[in-house]
């Protein structure tokens, strides 16, 4: 059972050096920190103990790497386009292909361009983690991956799941990926945005009152749209969703992070697919509309 | 006849300036300038001329200011909440109140805590002018007022036309003080917040293409508020709106420059205001509803 790792950031490198510490043969395919990679492994400093993972298998191009069993895409939505092209070298009949990913839609959208059988699923990441050095990543919190059918035989996630928990890794099976999706939209699209929009923290967010509706306001435009996709998510979710952020320690979601990096936001995968999924059923969410416009503005604008 | 300027700033300065030059009895009120305006005068720089009004009639309290037959209210709408008590000293009873104000709702809430037949009507300046300085007005551009009737007998309202007339101020009365407020609204609404929001200019929101559909969204939710209320704007209203943006020169509008220069900014009035008189008549704004909670998250986070 040969694992890729498509990605290799603060997600891809916790989850791919998890399973290469407990024996698996793990294929990591890195950008810039490639050379890194090679000389001194994979660093991470994790709450579940630190390792290093050298030798590693590293690469920077797929074309370079051996057809895999289960491909772990690790990578931000914002290069997707070009994603298809790029698994292709290591693609078997069976593979199975795990988007680790934010939005809604990129399990549909990798699909029209690959072959109908594909074996394509989608996975959220509960962890806080982050990249700290080339080839360097610091694992904070949490850790859990939560996995669904998207389409074709995917029974390899049993494997993955599996192999996961061998490692040390939580990872649950989710009867219903889209259920999944939606729900971690909930609380993406209202935190996400507006703390790059309004150039703040969740913790500010949830202390001023009208900001503090304003974001459940777009939980429930987020329920809406679920709801006209044949998904019910009951208001007492986001009810959870703002207790759990209050009492979350401050955090700086990942469009934040981009935006403080200067690097591509998600809003397409985060913001125009769940817009698009809503005005595909006839439902218009206005809140998140305004949020999606303001933030190609800022993009356009602020970021280079 | 004696006029009553409250408020001697960019707007009171330049139409109370105006009317004095041409030989009319103004009172002026001042707040942090008072001194200045005592000894060296109220000066105007003016693309009409420039002029200095010295000596003056200078208060800084309306308790000693005498009772004046017409009125023109050229506050800032933050301190509404205080203007009754404010004008009563000076207020006879055919006294003609005049709100040269932004927002919507501003003359009943005045109306509400004054007696039942006062003359209350509303003014809207279209001027380019700053103070550039204490008791020091500079006028760059336009300067026409439209003023309409709120209540009561505003007779006075065709002196004060006529009197600014003669003084080379274009002022025109409005047959309807509503309709001239909701089309303000149109140009008021999208670009006041937006700039604030997404710290830019009216420019820079044309030139992008989302926040220019974005803006163009907001004025149609305007129209659909002044629908609800009675009042028909045609859409291609916002079209004009749309292009006369275009050929205007970069603009700050009075809410940026209120909030680059610490200032309160005029929530109610504009947003507020509007908002209530559309949940009125059973109509949701909510892209107007976004703007308005994300301006109060500002004002409370990051302005005094």
């Amino acid at each position: 059972m040969k694992y890729a790792i498509i990605g290799t950031g603060a997600i891809g490198g916790f989850y791919g050096g998890m399973l290469a510490k407990s024996g698996k043969e793990v294929h990591f395919l890195f950008h810039s920190d490639y050379k890194e990679a090679c000389s001194s492994g994979l660093t991470v400093d994790s709450v579940m103990g630190d390792f290093c993972i050298n030798p590693i298998h590293a690469y920077r191009n797929t074309a370079d790497m051996p057809a895999c069993d289960i491909i772990l895409v690790c990578l931000k939505t914002t290069n997707n386009r070009l994603l298809a092209d790029m698994l292709r070298p290591i693609l078997k009949p069976d593979s199975q292909i795990v988007l680790v990913q934010n939005g809604l839609g990129i399990e549909q959208q990798l699909a029209d361009v690959l072959p109908p059988s594909t074996a394509i699923a989608g996975g959220m990441a509960f962890i806080c983690s982050n990249k700290i050095g080339p080839a360097h990543i610091r694992h904070l919190d949490y850790g859990k991956l939560t996995v669904g059918v998207h389409q074709g035989d995917c029974s390899k996630l049993q494997i993955l799941c599996s192999d996961l928990a061998k490692s040390g890794v939580e990872c649950v099976l989710a009867p219903n990926l889209l259920e999944a999706r939606w729900k971690k939209l909930v609380w993406n699209v209202p935190y996400n945005g507006m703390t790059v929009i309004l150039d703040t923290t969740t913790e500010h967010l949830m202390q001023q009152p009208d900001s503090r509706a304003l974001i459940y306001d777009i939980m429930l435009e987020v329920l809406r749209g679920a709801e006209a996709n044949g998904v019910h998510i009951p208001r007492s979710f986001a009810d959870e969703m703002m207790a759990s952020t209050d009492a979350m320690r401050p955090y700086k979601p990942s469009m934040r992070l981009d935006y403080d990096h200067r690097r591509p936001m998600e809003i397409d995968a985060i913001y125009t697919g769940t817009l698009q999924a809503a005005r595909n059923k006839g439902v218009d969410l206005p809140k998140i509309a305004v949020m999606e416009q303001q933030l190609r503005f800022i993009q356009q604008t602020y970021l280079p």
